[in-house]
């Protein structure tokens, strides 16, 4: 999600695939202003729901295992980051599942920092095996997640997206595969930014019913917001404050213009 | 707490009362520092303690049960913010408020989303009926909370302020009413406004014994430095920026000159 | 931590000793990236994970019971801060300082508001027996914590380094003192600015092994980022992201220009 690769700068400015679909969405993202429930860590809840009230869409944060249910079943996708580990947030988790998978509903796994914990990464593997939309992960946690497996292998396994983003993102559901060259270094001093991607998501499977396209979007747009944002940062603070700013003012005519993806 | 109403603008201005007693109460809170002790969620902690450094109060936020009542004992009021009903945070507001009412402290419900939570909106109701000074909410939790009774007949039914906020804010305690017309659309933007606001409301009444006074200053306080933050911000990131450093230098003069109340 | 106290001024811009080393810590932080496991509070997680990003640190905060361990292995240096005395973090304390204690890898305590809570104040004097590297704290603090013994008795005894920050920030292993005049009185305006302190504190412990040149050398960055941020910021809300902004571009000829410290 950072400096583009060399492959990628030519489609700069085409109006490819992923580039209208990513620009489609932050205009049905405003107008349908999808809910998304996150079970999150405590870092990350603030500026998670940042993120998604600037795109456009609704969070909720509770992990009360007596009203997640609740909650799950007013929204529209849920999330769950697993970047706290707690008892709380795995019943929080199994609730709002339990409410999701019953409905029909997206959801997203985030397996935050499993390569550190592997308590962490047996729940992970557990998790990825009961159908999530969409996997947003960097490659240490991959690896952690999948062992030997490649993204497609892993992708088509579990009939979910595989989204492994770093240097540049590379979405897939084990057929189709679509990369994405947007972003900025500094996305990486910035706390929460991977779960708040992974959010971003969430709010788009709300609204994108192909997922690979939600995905690809969703990250499309939080690559571009991050390019913008590091053109006028000084460092990572103004950045996160520019990153929101930028989100917020996305234009479709601006997504189409900066898009650098590659299939 | 947006865009004025056609009625309020024509108060623009004007030293009527509301103006006056917001404009004394940003001196006291400067110069009391009134020690606030929030049991919020972790969404909004980080932004409600930046808040209440900003206006001149002391924030405190462990919700632990062991050391609450410690807490609210040497607090001048206390936040009871719904935002996460997890069971911790109902032993928290137990304890705190066995110590709030022994000492006839000042505390504040904001009651967020219960709509959403059939479970938290209980416990909101049971909770409106141990006297809060103030609840502050908005229109879908109001009603959630108190069914069909309008505010007038729910504040003086309760002995308690109710302050409805939204596009406009509507302040009363049964008897009396106020209208504040100040705020920003981008406060809908950003993360913790309201739960942010509940609190400046609690740090009013530590100081101002007239809960109507206390809480119309407070929230007119609150929506001039949205007014103030929304002419410079670019987006809710740099809103957010903004908002802080216009509570944290707002004078009496700017408050005369920009509230728009009526009554 | 704020204004510079009339006998340090004249230190401004020497070459004395803790100026270079705060000048070599940085370029080591950014090189090495220590890795910084925070048992923290909810209020101070992200911007603590912010600043030791922008410092060049690696953060996690998980606090749950079954996997802080794991966290702690893979850590360079960990951090106990008590701002939520709750039994959850009760328990990751005690297993991270299991695992910290047995690898001897530096740690420090940060006894937030430890005055307004006896218990909190037991269990900080408990752990200030369990031989922490660093306690950094204010003078409220120092107070409830060491009762009637001077800084740099009670630095002896525990064989910790005591770092007491406030108009100016003083640190003392017991042999040998250090007082820094760096910083900025909008510090005191933005949460948990001293929790980031005392992170950052720990990230300096990673790497350099006299605790007394680390602990001085951090809060040295710590105030100088201040001093810079405060030179624009137009209140808390710009002071917090200058602040990162400040320390993400702190180069060793500013530390080295800037410093104001005294023995």
């Amino acid at each position: 999600m950072r400096a583009p690769q060399g492959d990628l700068s030519g489609s700069a400015g085409l109006p490819v695939g992923p580039a209208s679909h990513a620009a489609d969405l932050i205009e049905c993202l405003r107008a349908r202003r999808p809910r998304v429930h996150c079970i999150t860590n405590a870092v990350a809840q603030a500026f998670t729901a940042n993120v998604l009230l600037a795109a456009g869409a609704v969070p909720s944060m509770t992990i009360s295992p007596d009203e997640v249910a609740a909650f799950a079943a007013r929204a529209d996708a849920l999330l769950v980051n697993l970047g706290t580990f707690d008892t709380e947030r795995r019943g929080a988790t199994e609730a709002a599942l339990g409410q999701i998978a019953a409905e029909g509903k997206p959801w997203v796994l985030d397996p935050v920092l499993i390569d550190r914990s592997p308590p962490r990464a047996a729940y992970a593997r557990e998790l990825a095996m009961r159908r999530p939309s969409a996997i947003r992960l960097n490659e240490a946690e991959f690896i952690a997640l999948a062992e030997a497996a490649p993204p497609e292998v892993f992708a088509k396994r579990n009939g979910a997206v595989v989204a492994l983003t770093g240097e540049s993102d590379v979405i897939t559901d084990g057929t189709r595969i679509v990369r994405v060259g947007n972003g900025h270094p500094l996305m990486a001093r910035v706390t929460a930014m991977g779960c708040a991607a992974s959010a971003l998501v969430a709010a788009a499977l709300a609204i994108e019913p192909d997922a690979l396209k939600a995905v690809a979007s969703a990250l499309l747009i939080f690559g571009i917001a991050g390019d913008i944002a590091g053109e006028t940062a000084n460092g990572p603070g103004s950045f996160g404050v520019h990153f929101l700013d930028a989100l917020f003012n996305l234009d479709p005519e601006t997504i189409r213009a900066r898009a650098k993806v590659s299939k």
